[in-house]
């Protein structure tokens, strides 16, 4: 296209969206700023009364996002959902949930009002477009605490530092304090003489001083952990209290106890602070997308039975409360996930089943507790953040809202795979009591003590998803890439066909993929 | 005292106010928890009767927390506060708010509703008191951001990383993969061998390779910044977009540029996330203060001009207007700033003056910038946090409160020293001007636009605070000291007499040590 910077950016802002002016300067490289691919809605002025009708299977993100953007340009849009609620994974658990698993379990949740857990999605990356639908829809945000240097690590085991909980801020001091001590010493002594100039020699070391906090070159760049920031024994405080410190833990034990390898994670592109969550609850998300979609558009309880596509466009059948019906459209937008859109009886060529068939679904498992106090943070001082282990329960998540209050919920757990097997072989009632006593090691007697409230989801066992999310054995290798294009007149879209698999973003930016590619056969006719 | 654990858990139960639970558990070691030294709130059964009247010199935070804890146990207590607000240099600076300061320059904020700057202290750590307070006064909190990947580092220089903003992620991901990289090096060739075991030497290349995200041995450990945790130029998204990376920055660059000093600033005691502000402004906390007090025992507009030991008591006289008063009581806490109180015509020996003259005081200047537009979270993706650079104005803070609003307020400087000094010699236009002029090279042209309204403060300069806070030249050499104890029916107390300097935890704690030092003397009487 010969257009100018100018006419394009015109152009955007006319029929942009969420995130869209943003992402556009980024691609043109005004800002810098890593971004997702420049997205312009459909607009009503390129569709020029040429409204189609799109049936939707599945109102997860994946299927409100096509459905809102569809919209927007005046596509008729019927969204087919199996479940009573909008979101999918995207499931806040409150007082009144009920859930009855594939296993026959049935929960019903007793959180107190305020109260909640998110059982799916729980946190959202800056640069992630789901917070540009939040902006867009209005959904309120607050920080969501995803590091925290007063939370624990806790290492079961037979080294020195196994079996007591560690802050991380200590782990973190006392690993970064050797680390610039060994650096230091190995620079000075010209172990890298091969790879350094003098000047880098002299700018690494005056960077691993502050890093470590390590004595001078007099010093033997020792650490000592004196400087307070791997914790107190007495805090600083009035008059001539300067801080009671404890000597560091052994080098070779700290390397020995494994704790370092958690500090990655706080690096990660998904998960560095800052991160955010809707305030009362993810799923304050997709029922705003349904606001703006409008109910009427939503069939709830509405499991699709059948899926083809016709000379006309598609027909899909669906399975009412007892009653069959079936729905004739232009074309269709399947977001079901890859394994189960697989077993839907249809028409869809070999090659299609055999890529859906491809997904491998993976579990994560979850428990809320809620307590009768905010112990965590009266007795340990730990406001919001994750405790992470090598228990079973692997991660539990402080609440990251309602600071100070009178109860809380916390996440007793959230593992994957095998260990999110093992809790979902469990009753719920067996869930906790297992977490409970895995959490008491941590945290002591207290875990256990003034429970209000429990709920758990085991997403393998979870009615119309099966899987937390799915895995590829491989993106590249031309089958996963087959449901990137339409099957005649069948859309795919979800997380599934991102890079951004277990995130909203990547059913967002998906669908946005679907919208785009459906909305230029449409107008290019 | 022969007691058991059992009746000094039951004692400080009993006669305990904000986190003395937490902080006994501390003391005993029943949670491992560093804390304050323990601390029991004066009760009315010790005092049985023997109230006694106490006039509080300054209703900044050491003032309030004295007279809060002082009326527990039934003491009279009078303040006197010269200005016509509580909290010291505990200020939120709101739409109307006017001052004047040292130099003539009166400055009338114009903020919108909802808008503030904190204009001194505007966080809090998990661990300091201050949090005990909000929760016993029932004052809001909210994450404060202190930590962000996304905010930048942007050093003005002649590096070849100068001049350009740099993501926090970005420098962190080059300056880690590098250190990972040599120190993997060097331990595999043995450089290390004398402090290091083949256990250790193992254990620390495996914690180093995630660390740094380094290659294994047979890829030289190499850091290729390939994992995105540098961010991306395309980040990760719909279908076959598994994300475009840049290669890091050259070694030599990366240390040459200095970027990676400002990371120990998050391992701070005092630094590290999670952090927290009270939602609505840092003022309500002396608020809170002052309605559990009660405002008819705080006189406002009360210049201390003289202060008194005398045989009955103290007298301390003041300026109430075009008045002056004296008010008679059995004992007094100062809380001035030590340089202030040292000028104030008392009978206090020459030693005490000398002693209250030896603390410096250090500025700290602010400039709040209210801007019509989001554009750090609409343009840059940063939902509050710090960027840091070698420009005078040293810090910004992006707010961390009002996500996706329709306006927010900047923190475009905070800097101490002769960084201050520079911003404190020019007019508030003229801040305003420089503080724009530095902010957009780091942010572009948005950083000068669309500016609503400005406050700033210059801490030298202000009326009754002559100083952001103070510095001893030694606080173990006796001179500090002698202000520990009373002097005659004088104590002293203020951050500046604690190890927690220019944080209100400081003011809170010393407070304590003042009320529990007068409070033993009268009962023991």
């Amino acid at each position: 296209m010969a257009q100018t910077r100018r006419q394009f950016l015109q152009q955007v802002g006319i029929t942009g969206g969420a995130g869209v002016m943003y992402s556009t300067m980024s691609a043109l490289g005004l800002t810098g700023v890593a971004e997702t691919p420049a997205y312009a809605a459909p607009s009503r002025v390129e569709l020029n009364g040429r409204g189609k009708h799109i049936v939707i299977l599945g109102a997860g993100i994946a299927g409100l996002t096509s459905a809102y953007e569809l919209l927007k340009a005046g596509y008729k849009v019927t969204l087919l959902e199996a479940r009573n609620r909008p979101g999918g994974r995207n499931w806040t658990v409150r007082g009144g949930t009920v859930e009855t698993d594939l296993a026959g379990n049935t929960q019903r949740a007793t959180f107190s009002p305020g109260q909640y857990m998110n059982a799916g999605p729980a946190r959202l990356p800056q640069h992630h477009v789901t917070l540009d639908y939040c902006r867009e829809l209005g959904v309120a945000i607050e920080p969501f605490v995803n590091q925290n240097a007063d939370a624990y690590l806790y290492r079961e085991g037979t080294t020195a530092l196994s079996n007591k909980p560690i802050r991380h801020r200590t782990a973190k001091a006392d690993v970064y304090g050797y680390v610039a001590e060994m650096l230091a010493k190995a620079t000075d002594q010209g172990a890298l003489d091969g790879q350094l100039t003098g000047t880098d020699k002299q700018a690494l070391i005056g960077f691993l001083s502050s890093f470590g906090s390590i004595g001078n070159k007099a010093a033997g760049f020792a650490y000592t952990g004196a400087d307070g920031r791997r914790g107190y024994e007495i805090e600083p405080g009035a008059g001539m209290e300067g801080g009671t410190t404890a000597a560091p833990y052994a080098l070779s034990d700290v390397f020995a106890s494994g704790v370092g390898n958690y500090f990655s994670f706080e690096f990660g592109w998904d998960q560095a602070m800052m991160m955010f969550q809707p305030s009362g609850g993810m799923d304050r998300i997709p029922y705003a997308f349904e606001k703006a979609i409008g109910q009427e558009k939503i069939q709830y309880g509405a499991e699709v039975t059948g899926l083809r596509n016709t000379t006309a466009g598609v027909e899909v059948t669906y399975r009412s409360g007892t009653r069959t019906r079936i729905i004739s459209a232009d074309y269709a937008i399947c977001t079901l996930p890859p394994h189960l859109a697989a077993k839907v009886p249809s028409n869809l060529p070999t090659p299609i089943i055999e890529a859906l068939k491809y997904a491998r679904p993976t579990n994560a498992g979850k428990i809320g507790i809620e307590y009768g106090r905010r112990w965590w943070e009266e007795d340990h001082r730990i406001y919001g953040g994750i405790t992470n282990s090598n228990l079973d329960t692997v991660n539990t998540w402080y609440p990251s809202t309602g600071f100070h209050g009178k109860r809380g919920t916390v996440i007793g757990y959230y593992n994957t795979g095998a260990n999110a097997n093992v809790y979902g072989a469990l009753t719920p009632a067996a869930r906790l009591e297992r977490a409970l006593m895995q959490g008491t090691k941590i945290h002591g007697d207290v875990y256990g003590k003034d429970v209000k409230a429990s709920f758990s989801v085991n997403w393998l066992g979870t009615k119309y998803s099966e899987g937390a999310w799915v895995g590829w054995p491989s993106q590249t290798d031309g089958i996963y890439a087959r449901l990137l294009d339409a099957t005649g007149n069948i859309y795919f879209a979800g997380d599934h066909l991102s890079h951004a698999i277990a995130w909203q973003h990547g059913a967002m930016v998906s669908a946005r993929a679907a919208v785009t590619a459906l909305h230029s056969r449409v107008t290019s006719r």
